[in-house]
């Protein structure tokens, strides 16, 4: 029986499944991100346990380097997390697994999860964003993941920054008030002094939507996207997504017909697998890369 | 013999040719944009007089629909400019013609002569920005133009203005201080009060660069172009890309091993065919039509 292997890379956690398709994950595991070599070992005992798998799909944070002609393919590149730079994830577990692996971001492979059975299923230009401890993004473009020179960091666009009314200088170790830098789960935890989930109070999170509305607007003028799905930790909070609708509106202000005279909330909208749509996707890339081998 | 209409739709001039690619050029004209009727009908008496064509390639300004499923396919749509609002171009000309018409923005159109026999030969994914009255962008991603729920706007993207250093609130009708409406050719004539042609002071094109490069970066920061090419008659200033390089390599600060270890000035650089790249192009998609009717 065809069984995939899929794995989440995150910076926190690595979630690690098998099986074919959402409704059919037969083992799970969820791995805390600690020493790249700790990590990878507990991962791969992972495989070698619950499996065999004939294929493994890995959604990593990054930025990585997914070119196939590449020497270092598979490998975590510049990193700003401590002791993950220059890291190979991909050519190691291949080499101790023994099977194809397919290495993408973890937000083209949530993107993969969502066009097979999620929000995006029929689309061929979209994106996937995340907003959690970081931001992220990907997506399809004419039906294919969008790579390019390498593959998107939307997080570190840099975007308008009023700081009168935000004096907060951005968590970014590379560039301070990029759009993770000012608007990510570590952002808000830096300039409130509280973690996210503790936040209520409104000027929290209508500065957030802000600062979120503001990043989407690039990628609506830059991609055009036919959907825009948004998840992630902070993504998911209640209410933040119709903040963001709202803003996103009021500064396209009517130019383009799409998408102010459609649906917004369809037009912006949370993941349908909701946080598995990661470790989902990364079973659709091993899915991918055993069709092309 | 084979002869292809191509027609660079911009806010002040239309270009037209007849021909098939840049050493085959049979009949060109330049009209100047007034009213659509008389524009319309100089183009059309343009390839009456100097045809016939097999196709005819529309490289417009925009926002345009592109949609061939749309009852408005080939129309201006919500253009600021004056009496061009929701103006058919397309279908006229086909109509008026009887030949087939391919309809695109103009940067696509440009972008896809680059492809053919420019600076963007053999690459798959790269973008076109042209930097004169306004600011559009458009390109290839997988090797097809891109397109989307629309197409992209990249000019209406906001990007940081420190109204401190540059006080200026922008040209942009729709949204003021936008990357348009800080960093077009019109919002330098407008901020320092002369054409950008007679503007000298390093005052003006450091502040210009530094917007350039703001956009730019959200560019490589969304798509992952493995080049960009800014043409334009802003971006033809000679002296303007070496600034905007420095500038670039300076916001993305070493994060991203790509495009700060290559060669910066073969990754941001001026079209091959000049001025000439958006009406090129457009005979570019009048063979595109013609081999897909």
């Amino acid at each position: 029986m065809t069984a995939y292997g899929g794995i989440e890379a995150g910076g926190s956690k690595w979630e690690c499944a098998i099986g074919t398709n959402p409704d059919d994950v037969r083992a799970a595991e969820t791995i805390k991100t600690t020493t790249p070599k700790e990590t990878l070992g507990r991962a791969i005992a992972f495989f070698e346990r619950e499996g065999p798998v004939d294929a493994i799909g890995i959604g990593s944070f990054g930025p990585i380097d997914q070119k196939l002609s590449s020497p270092t393919w598979g490998h975590i590149t510049t990193t700003p997390k401590p002791g993950w730079a220059h890291t190979d994830v991909g050519q190691e577990i291949r080499r101790r697994l023994s099977v194809p692996v397919a290495f993408d971001t973890d937000v083209n492979a949530a993107a993969l999860g969502e066009h097979r059975s999620g929000a995006a299923k029929g689309l061929d230009t979209f994106c996937y964003i995340t907003v959690g401890t970081g931001i992220g993004g990907g997506g399809m473009v004419g039906g294919q993941l969008l790579h390019g020179l390498i593959h998107p960091e939307f997080g570190h666009m840099r975007i308008p920054h009023d700081r009168d009314a935000d004096p907060f200088d951005g968590v970014c170790s590379y560039h301070g008030d990029c759009w993770e830098g000012l608007a990510s789960g570590r952002a808000i935890a830096a300039r409130w002094g509280r973690a996210p989930e503790e936040l209520e109070d409104d000027a929290v999170w209508e500065l957030e939507a802000w600062y979120l509305a503001l990043g989407l607007v690039s990628v609506i003028c830059i991609l055009s996207p036919e959907r825009i799905i948004v998840g992630g930790g902070v993504g998911r909070r209640p209410g933040l997504l119709e903040l963001v609708h709202r803003e996103v509106l009021s500064l396209v202000n009517g130019y383009l017909d799409a998408p102010a005279n459609g649906d917004i909330a369809s037009y912006i909208l949370p993941p349908a697998l909701g946080s598995r749509a990661g470790v989902l996707g990364a079973l659709a890339l091993a899915e991918l890369v055993t069709a092309q081998s």
